[in-house]
């Protein structure tokens, strides 16, 4: 391969920290990957920390030392992320989406990849310091969330599945409340998913009064693993007591009126 | 804000084309975003482009039109997906993945993000031509490498649910034969969820006898989609004849020896 232009050698570099947020690559590998010397890498690494810096994407970040290396952090504005969840709000307002029960159809946007990467890295950057070892959801619809939240992270996902059918070896199950129905259901997890000890951050699409939340955290504590935190997309205003205190939210649902097809929802600003 | 010189322009330019692959960016707004002429953004394209193709990370393209724009389209060599794919048949090999019952636990892997992102990029280049307008899948062990396959593409995702509770509005259902248990099974889709007419393409982990991939078929059949392609990351040698001919799969498992906890599957040669 021809030497690369410094240019052509910046922007690959870039790609490659933006293609896997969070990531530590290691020096000694760009260096090689790229065939220029530590301090050549050095200024391009800072320039592409200025870029990034400048235009408001985030952050590059260097760690010193043997097992050091450079990450790229994903970070908007608070500005763009707040007018990213105020759209989002306007969407999920639209009168087509109240269906029968008095529920809203969000199917579609919780599966849009570019829609659930943003919320993903928001909640990356609201729990950052909570530094968790995985990322923890349940079955169905929040696994996309949880998938790009655990990407921004750089960390697994482990999905818990409703029921106790799990063909995937020895699993710990536990019983949970349905908020909504009141019933009691089965959640269950494949006891080599979580290691004891683990730092396990929650996320979820939808909290009404916390059950499946909750039911979470039980499983969690079943194999030694310490929940750091839980974050919804959207929280219910009722009931207002849920069945954990600590979470975040990035939306509430105020109301929804079934018969005018109207949906109150807005984002909540940030508490912090 | 301070005009940003040449070099930080491109990085930041980078950076928004390589978050969104595949997506067509208009000329317009990044002119806009970034304060400068078209002729410039034009040579901050092609200088990105030079990188991308100079390091084998994939392509930029740019539409020429009122409609135009540029985007990034991932793709990798094939010597590097090749490599990609033999380490994961190696980690799949791991003995302590045989689990009772002959199956393979690959969940910590199907959970990984950035070995799915990758995964979904390599469909991405072999589906190219198919040009999808959504992906199908069936929850819940296929849902994040189908939607890393959506995020390649820049189309959203679509779950088909099992059973036919699906509180999601007016829904069709379909029932299917599970190839490995024979036993007859149903799986649904929210009816607004994919349009007549719509491309699409269907991506699961897994196929043995093909029984969830013609579920699948058939469902988006019943709403007058059409399916432009299957693509599973594993299939099984055994048995040969599948429920549906046309299908690409990225591995294909010989055989789970449970005594022994071994286990062979190997990347298969690219049929095209």
């Amino acid at each position: 391969m021809t030497k690369a232009k410094r240019l052509e050698r910046v922007v690959a570099l870039a790609l490659e920290l933006v293609s896997r947020p969070t990531h530590l690559f290691s020096f000694s590998r760009f260096c090689e990957k790229f065939d220029v010397a530590k301090s050549t890498l050095s200024e391009d690494v800072q320039a592409i920390k200025n870029g990034i810096n400048l235009f408001g994407l985030g952050d590059v970040e260097t760690v010193a030392g043997a097992a050091g290396g450079v990450r790229f952090l994903p970070a908007r504005s608070a500005e763009d992320d707040g007018a990213f969840l105020l759209t989002l709000s306007e969407r999920l307002m639209e009168p087509e989406r109240v269906i029968p029960g008095g529920f809203l159809y969000m199917s579609d946007l919780l599966f849009t990849p570019h829609v659930v990467s943003r919320l993903g890295e928001i909640f990356r950057q609201r729990f950052a310091d909570s530094r968790p070892d995985y990322i923890l959801t349940v079955e169905t619809k929040g696994i996309p969330l949880a998938l790009m939240t655990a990407r921004a992270f750089d960390v697994p996902l482990v999905t818990a599945r409703r029921g106790s059918r799990v063909t995937e070896g020895s699993s710990v199950s536990i019983n949970y409340v349905t908020g909504s129905a009141k019933r009691i259901e089965t959640m269950s997890l494949p006891r080599r998913a979580l290691p004891a000890g683990a730092r396990v951050l929650i996320i979820d699409d939808f909290m009404k009064a916390g059950g499946s939340a909750k039911g979470l955290c039980d499983l969690a504590s079943e194999v030694g693993a310490k929940v750091v935190g839980t974050g919804v997309l959207i929280t219910t205003s009722e009931p207002a007591g849920k069945m954990l205190e600590d979470y975040l939210a990035l939306l509430v649902l105020e109301a929804v009126d079934e018969q005018k097809r109207l949906t109150r929802i807005h984002p909540l600003v940030r508490n912090e």
